[in-house]
């Protein structure tokens, strides 16, 4: 079988896959060089949760579930480490607005049952000092986890090359060039061109910081900030490394724009003033592969059983890695659909207008195509 | 003879002694990777006149009159672009506290007699309608013109290698490594260690963003604010780009921080606000040399009149070019100092604890030697 896309999507897909005894094959120019590149890592069932997207929660509860076994698998297989960590998430508000928008998404969070706790000023100080101290109240989701994107696709790398896959490091224009009885198309923003779904380019600008002196960030919790109407969140990695993000634009370019790197500058030191010292080492965009419905594509193509889609994933393609991989290898070795399939399937927006196969063909395709880059 | 120092000051001493029949080699691993390559290139007496620097004031004053023939000298003699616009500089100023703060200096530079034309905000926006329209007052200080530094340091080795100039890429550690009849030590925060003076590293940190779609910038005077107690610059250029300057910081490392960008871009955007949709094309550091008078330092070391300085320009290096490179130049030719020469002398802070030719011995370097970058 053929994988096209060799970001966490495919690779894991092809790790997966390949431990059922497939012989894979994965398509792609620069592996990694798409939306995980400039991905956070946010393990987040919870702090993702938003009015109006049941199914999606579902979904992340049930991958984000799957991380810890994952994780711990990837880890041992390839004596890697994955900068996973367990500290959990903090949500904070600065002001009182700020405060009453995210009451409103902690009620609806803990009204699912997901683990949410409300905390006070100075218990979100006690459990983290750096925080500003103007803030008004917060939460923990503590089973919201980080994972480092670059760390975790170089683990799969050498977990798909251990587990016999191909990895073909050449771009796939068209379908048709593949001569596998089934195919994977987990291209991300790519995915429009190769099959005509509606996978639209979201573009996500992100900075990158740095401790001062090398030392390790004088916080641990992964923070999501609410700040005077701007949302931000903070990624400290033991490396000392902590990403801060994001932008949410509907362009394709990969622009790095002044204003939005104020916007992220200005949130990041409102809620953790510490970090005007520190080191400003990348400042960068990429582009999410957003659905109509910012849920993933997964299944057989309409017209095309032969081709499964594992795309779309929006901003939770860290996140539902496992889950895509399991699922996706599953209905390929036992040609059996799992139930939690129904409501993802490519089919739910209709036939594409051309069929599959013909690149960029009534399809929404960025300039930027993750199955070249 | 022989130049340490291949950024600006060195190459035009260079072009000037090689005019007048001398035979020189300029020495420098890297040229133009010090500060000039960091640099705005605000050719700004009357903007860069504080209280209390008459002297220094005199000799921008100066050398800005002789930009002019300068740089039509050098861009026939080359046949290059060097980014040399005289629109003019505007200072403005946000609130009634930095319009009270740049009132006093304007004041001064009046009585010094200076061209500064004071303007209300209707009049600046006439002359520039994208600066911020809460904007309290201005000043147009018409002779303030601007170079590209990069752009000049191209054309100045171009210059001096059709002037017979020999460019030597390799670093000078000690002085004693040369075998010159004369030398001129042009090594900008290098020079501490090659002569013991009290030159000092003077950290800057500088934006460079470009105007999106590859368009040139919506405003063509370069614009100085005083923004909520921020000062900020922002230099427009002919090919897109702009030039968001700079932190003075008593501090030696190159790292870009977070919260220098966040001011920068803060003030700029205060100041035009469009600038948030430009993109941010690079965020850079450099060390300005600076000396305890912040004049620069020009004349024979005060041990061995066989040495030339011609360094400490701190801020000012490139408005300074012409008029160094004529002094020193004349003084090689001639013998006779300049009476300009004489409080600039370097022996003006005493003589070097330990003489000449020891590199790091009773200076204080940097840790980054222009003459080895």
């Amino acid at each position: 079988m053929a994988v096209v896309g060799g970001g966490p999507i495919g690779l894991a897909v092809a790790w997966r896959c390949a431990a059922r005894g497939m012989r894979v094959s994965v398509y792609d120019a620069t592996p990694g060089s798409g939306a995980s590149d400039v991905a956070a890592g946010m393990l987040a069932p919870v702090a993702e949760t938003y009015f109006g997207e049941r199914v999606l929660t579902g979904l992340l509860v049930e991958s984000a579930a799957r991380w810890p076994g994952f994780a711990a698998e990837l880890a041992e297989y390839t004596g890697l480490d994955l900068g996973y960590r367990t500290e959990g998430t903090l949500t904070v508000a600065l002001t009182s607005d700020d405060l009453a928008e995210a009451e409103r998404l902690w009620t609806y969070q803990r009204e699912l049952g997901l683990p949410v706790t409300p905390l006070r000023p100075a218990e979100l100080r006690d459990r983290e000092p750096l925080l500003a101290t103007r803030l008004r109240g917060g939460a923990l989701a503590p089973g919201d986890h980080q994972v480092d994107p670059r760390r975790l696709v170089a683990a799969l790398r050498v977990a798909v090359e251990r587990a016999g896959v191909t990895l073909l490091p050449r771009p796939v224009r068209d379908l048709t060039e593949l001569e596998a009885a089934a195919t994977v198309v987990a291209a991300g923003c790519g995915t429009a061109a190769l099959t005509g779904l509606p996978v639209r380019p979201v573009k996500g600008q992100i900075l990158r910081l740095r401790a001062p002196g090398g030392a390790t960030p004088g916080f641990r919790h992964v923070i999501r900030g609410h700040a005077d109407g701007r949302h931000v969140y903070l990624v400290p990695r033991t490396d000392g490394e902590v990403v801060v993000g994001a932008t949410v634009e509907e362009r394709a370019d990969l622009d790095v724009t002044a204003g939005a790197v104020l916007d992220l500058l200005r949130a990041a030191t409102d809620v953790i003033p510490e970090l005007t010292e520190y080191e400003l080492v990348e400042a960068r965009s990429g582009l999410r592969p957003g659905t109509p419905d910012n849920a993933p594509l997964l299944g057989p193509l309409p017209d095309r059983p032969e081709v499964l889609v594992a795309a779309g994933h929006f901003r939770h393609g860290i996140v539902l890695t496992p889950l895509t991989a399991d699922l996706i290898a599953d209905l390929l070795a036992t040609g059996v659909p799992d139930p939690a399939l129904a409501p993802l399937s490519p089919a739910r927006f209709g036939t594409p207008a051309t069929g599959a196969g013909g690149p960029g063909l009534g399809g929404t395709p960025g300039p930027d195509d993750g199955t070249t880059r």
